[in-house]
């Protein structure tokens, strides 16, 4: 018997990931389908489906669920869902399906079949609509005017990008997942299925568990964020992505090993688990936060900590909106509907000299002359400014 | 409106202090009553009921009440209570009482009328009952057998001490108190009742409170512990006991003057609130944890901290006995009934080199070597072994 918080939507986890004879069964049928090219977010989007990452969600959501998301953040049936999980297609490729086919979803870049889908509804998405999703879902609670937002958003934030860029039909479905694609192999022992983490953290017999969302170099901010998450629950997830990067970021397999030496140096060790997680950011900010607990209560986590301008970019959304939103959003009429993971809200923490140690604005009473901080945009450390009075680690 | 937890019962703050002409008149008449001295520790339940701390409290326990929480932490009507709340008088007074009169409860050493009771109930405490009391309250979970506890409790556990050396006879039923003693005036600015600590915190905008218990000077781990309280709540109650303390503990005026050079110093002043409230100690380890969260919640506070060998005395109880009973009391019939506050539960902390900071057993993998430890059973800090390489503060 489990102690962990239920998989999101009450109806545990709804994995769509085919094995055995069936996925070869289906992996033929696949071949004599319509093949349809898939961005990388379709594609982690996909996976998570598999492998019930996305709970309750087995296919890419219709119009209907698209406006309740964006309106209410409820799917069509009521269920919490933060941002649109959709699938677009261009209008050729559109006009050569029409609702009941099947049809194939491939990976460009390696060819792979990564899913199969019947499709149930074809829906088109016009300049206005995409424009609507994006000022839903990406536009901050500070921002002045949808006008104001669009001075920068065009070309300033990748989350409105990729909705912008989005071809001019959806194609809304069930699916059947053919593959987790090189994250198994490419990530052993770090990517794991919820089934797998829930499975590590019953057999340590944790109840309150609580995600930390990296995709970043772990730093003594993120240190100081698990330990109080570990102090006060009965263990840490260190949930990395390990999607799709920006160019000149820091590759996930080094990221992953500097979290171990971390872990295995400064942490307990049976009080830390690490994993990795197949999506891309969307850079939605507070409702990505709200995206970070869903799918992290189906992972088995009960509280998702919630730092400083969490899954921010740029100045768009108010330092703290990814913490307040939690409190905002209305509650489904059915309680199991509801996204059950709370928030861990964190304030903004850095290393201070006086208090001898990392805290945050809400435990150090001293200075800003007494603080080591990060730089925000970068998330680097201002070495720079700082490292003559920088205390060692580990002496 | 109040977003704080609401008082223990169900039934609001339940004070029964009198103020204005009621107190007048009921002095009045309290002096022409038969006068009967208490104890320090009947003192402190009688304040505690009239200030609404012992909500929902309103008088002495019956025999009834006294048997359900020594059995299940239920007095006679289904509400949670951890400890007998009972009022012991000698025989020969108890001879002079017959059930239906109104006595005077004096405080000995002052000769002041603390509270009018009416006696509802007269019941004789044999030696067997006092023991059975003294077994379920004060036996820990470790204890191989009653006749070992009794070896070592009967000389050296003051809580056993104080009900063995009760009178032969409690009475029961309900009082009017007529005084707060010596607190308002001793401990001007730290002592406050339930409703005054609510406006505090309701006036901050505070919803979750944690409550950090004290009866010895604040020293680095209550700080650690009272910061974790700061980084996952709103705000930390430092409560401090203000009732009779063992010859030779360090007096609460000066306690309370060194954690306002704390706060001042060390903490962001307006997430910390200094109070102190008028109990001694009991030592029941797990069942006093259970009271300071009870009263706690009457405070205001929705969290208990409970740290390593919370309220314990000598080797009486587990280290952590006093949070793991949080979740093995047994749940009233009516949720309104049960206990709503619930414990932070924080593990052994000390200093460590290594980590460069605070941490407890759950956050720092390293060696005893590497750390600063409190001495457990006189709390005081080892410096004889550690100083030399204890680093400064506020350099």
């Amino acid at each position: 018997m489990s102690n962990l918080i239920p998989p999101h939507g009450g109806k545990g986890l709804t994995c769509c990931l085919l094995e055995g004879a069936e996925l070869e069964a289906e992996k033929k049928k696949a071949a004599g389908l319509k093949q349809i090219p898939i961005t990388p977010r379709a594609k982690g989007d996909l996976i998570m489906m598999g492998i019930g990452g996305f709970s309750p969600l087995t296919g890419f959501m219709t119009k209907a669920d698209w406006k309740g998301v964006c309106d209410n953040y409820l799917i069509a049936d009521g269920t919490f869902w933060p941002i649109p999980v959709t699938f677009d297609v261009s209008r050729a490729d559109a006009d050569a399906i029409k609702e009941g086919d099947e049809i194939a979803l491939v990976d460009p870049q390696t060819n792979v079949v990564m899913a199969t889908m019947k499709v149930t509804e074809k829906y088109e998405m016009s300049e206005d609509e995409k424009k609507y999703e994006c000022e839903k879902v990406f536009m901050g609670e500070g921002t002045p005017s949808a006008d104001e937002f669009w001075k920068i958003a065009k070309d300033d934030h990748p989350g409105v990008q990729m909705v912008m860029n989005q071809k001019e039909f959806n194609l809304a479905g069930p699916v059947k997942v053919l593959s987790e694609a090189e994250y198994p192999e490419k990530y052993k022992g770090i990517y794991q299925r919820p089934e797998e983490s829930r499975k590590i953290f019953d057999d340590r017999g944790w109840k309150e568990v609580a995600a930390l969302q990296l995709r970043n170099p772990m730093h003594r901010s993120h240190e100081y964020l698990a330990k109080i998450a570990v102090e006060v629950c009965d263990g840490v997830f260190i949930h990395s992505l390990v999607g799709n990067l920006k160019p000149g970021d820091i590759p996930a397999d080094v990221r992953v090993k500097c979290i171990d030496v971390l872990v295995k140096n400064y942490f307990v060790e049976d009080k830390v688990v690490q994993g990795g997680y197949p999506l891309d950011m969307r850079y939605a900010g507070p409702r990505e936060g709200l995206l970070h607990a869903t799918f992290r209560q189906n992972y088995g986590c009960s509280r998702m900590i919630i730092g400083r301008d969490h899954a921010g970019v740029g100045d768009f959304y108010g330092m703290f909106e990814a913490q307040t939103i939690f409190d905002k959003i209305p509650a489904p009429e059915e309680p199991g509907k509801a996204l059950l993971c709370t928030p861990l809200k964190i304030d903004w923490t850095f290393y201070c000299h006086k208090c001898d140690g990392m805290a945050s604005l809400r435990t150090c009473p001293h200075g800003k002359e007494d603080r080591v901080l990060l730089d925000r945009k970068s998330t680097r450390l201002s070495l720079r400014h700082h490292a003559p009075e920088a205390p060692l680690r580990g002496r």
